[in-house]
């Protein structure tokens, strides 16, 4: 095993050898644009590592890690178009550095070249990882729909809440991680059982990025605290609060989540109190915590060396930490 | 063998089982709506008809032919986004009745179920369709940027420009009868003749389409005559003509392609007498012919009984009349 560092170094050579800019260059040139973004490369790293704790060299698995990349990267133009959203990652978004055709269409090239990656492992292990990755696909669509539907409904219950989150974002940390299982021809049971880890792992993190929105510490969460409640955007503290808050805190809650005053910061301490009386910090406190345990008790029942399990664990505590 | 008209029948009747509305509604609603506007189903047609060419009963190439023909509706919405086309047999398109958004997400959500289609098939049969499918979607996402390219460019070649239609629609017709062919474990000797077939007839279809844009007999074309001319779409007649043209022409030409009069029947006609006095209409006929005469000269070398090298010439000379 290696530091997840070296990982990330290995998976980042191996993107910069794919990078070449084929022929119509105004669809590719987009794609190397994006891939080369940076980020932490979280996802293939988890591929990277996974078929590492299934005791298969790495390099193994660069096509399948590169393939997640890929896709991801595919699912990150095409939302920035449908968000109208400017920036990614401080740079400009593709459809606003080219144009909306532009990003449709190298989308589309993207999540086609995801596919491609696959072509290079034994008919067996190609089947299983385009199956899992059209399911996982086709889930993160799935996940983004109820995202948009979302927004126009006051109705949302938690569970729905949770579905989307897991949809959207924690089922490709899963599958990133079953991809590395595939690769190595771990047992079904392992493959299935580090699927669960990733995806229960990808939920608490998300429900994590909820919390921190309004109660993370400036210094170190990376973004703007506040910036879900300047926005309304009904994350899980906002359902849960609406749920058990008095019907008064219901009601004020639902007006602060439909203005959008140039100064927010009263809004901003009015809608973290009700958080709090409401019982909904604490609500989702606990959501956090149960689906960290989720993830960390599937390892135990993993059939890799406790060490190796140590290294899984010790990797979900730096991510909820942060530190990944 | 059964007639065309049946296959389409089988098909359509398949089409219909797999058209399940599942949940989120505003996901699946407009890929249902766009599956069921109809069209002639001809490329779904042609990989059952070439499963049976070799052999093997169409039922078992059903999924095949599905995945072409949501595939080809997947390019149909993204393509009508991005020339913001509000009509797709004679209904509003996708983005037109519902939004842009619904339109990229439902898109992207087809070419993924697109891929989930082969799934059915044994390892080796998954493996080779998905490449071949991979190959031909990305050089329709190729063609499709190209065209874009074109749009503002005043030197396309015809090389160029064939090269464009070749990957834009004609490849798709190849590879929807390659599909047959290995669902039918035809040798690959016999898969790759039987792609050429359906490439070269599509390009020679689509020439055709250039060519009967101008000269065709508006009873029996479809569309308006003088379209592409009212529209300064540089086809191949355009192209070719620009080359073979007295300096003079081609200075005319070229100033008729930039302008927009609201009777256009002068600019028609002065168009189509260049085309004329040009060779370019001569011309563009001989690489219709060329195109034809290479697709049925290579149907002779297939490792097929005789009736059913004829059938596949009748089905040719039928397209190419227009009576399919």
């Amino acid at each position: 095993m290696l530091l997840i560092e070296t990982y990330q170094e290995k998976f980042v050579e191996y993107l910069e050898e794919y990078s070449i800019i084929k022929e119509p260059e105004s669809l590719y040139e987009p794609i190397q644009y994006i891939l080369k973004l940076g980020g932490k490369r979280l996802r293939p790293v988890l591929t990277l590592m996974t078929s590492e704790i299934f005791n298969t060299d790495y390099k193994k698995a660069l096509n399948a890690a590169l393939s997640i990349e890929v896709f991801h990267n595919f699912s990150l133009i095409h939302d920035d178009i449908m968000d109208d959203a400017p920036i990614r990652r401080g740079q400009e978004t593709v459809h606003e550095k080219w144009d909306v055709n532009t990003g449709i269409l190298s989308g589309d090239a993207m999540l086609i070249m995801a596919y491609q990656l696959f072509e290079n492992y034994d008919n067996k292990t190609f089947k299983s990882l385009a199956k899992l990755f059209s399911k996982t696909a086709l889930e993160v669509c799935e996940g983004q729909q109820y995202d948009v539907d979302f927004e126009t409904r006051s109705d949302v219950t938690i569970d729905e809440y949770l579905k989307m989150i897991e949809y959207k974002t924690a089922v490709l940390v899963g599958a990133a991680m079953k991809m590395g299982a595939i690769v190595a021809e771990a047992s079904e049971e392992d493959q299935n059982k580090i699927y669960q880890f990733g995806k229960n792992l990808g939920i608490a993190f998300q429900l994590q990025d909820d919390y921190l929105d309004a109660f993370g510490d400036p210094k170190t969460f990376g973004k703007q605290i506040g910036g879900d409640i300047i926005e309304n955007k009904k994350t899980a503290l906002f359902i849960n609060a609406l749920k058990l808050s008095s019907p008064e805190d219901s009601i004020q809650l639902q007006h602060l989540f439909s203005i959008n005053p140039s100064n927010p910061e009263e809004k901003i301490q009015i809608t973290k109190q009700i958080f709090i009386s409401s019982g909904s910090a604490d609500a989702t406190k606990q959501e956090i915590k149960s689906y960290t345990q989720q993830a960390f008790s599937v390892l135990e029942t993993l059939n890799i060396s406790e060490d190796k399990k140590l290294i899984l664990k010790r990797f979900g505590e730096q991510l909820m930490n942060r530190n990944v």
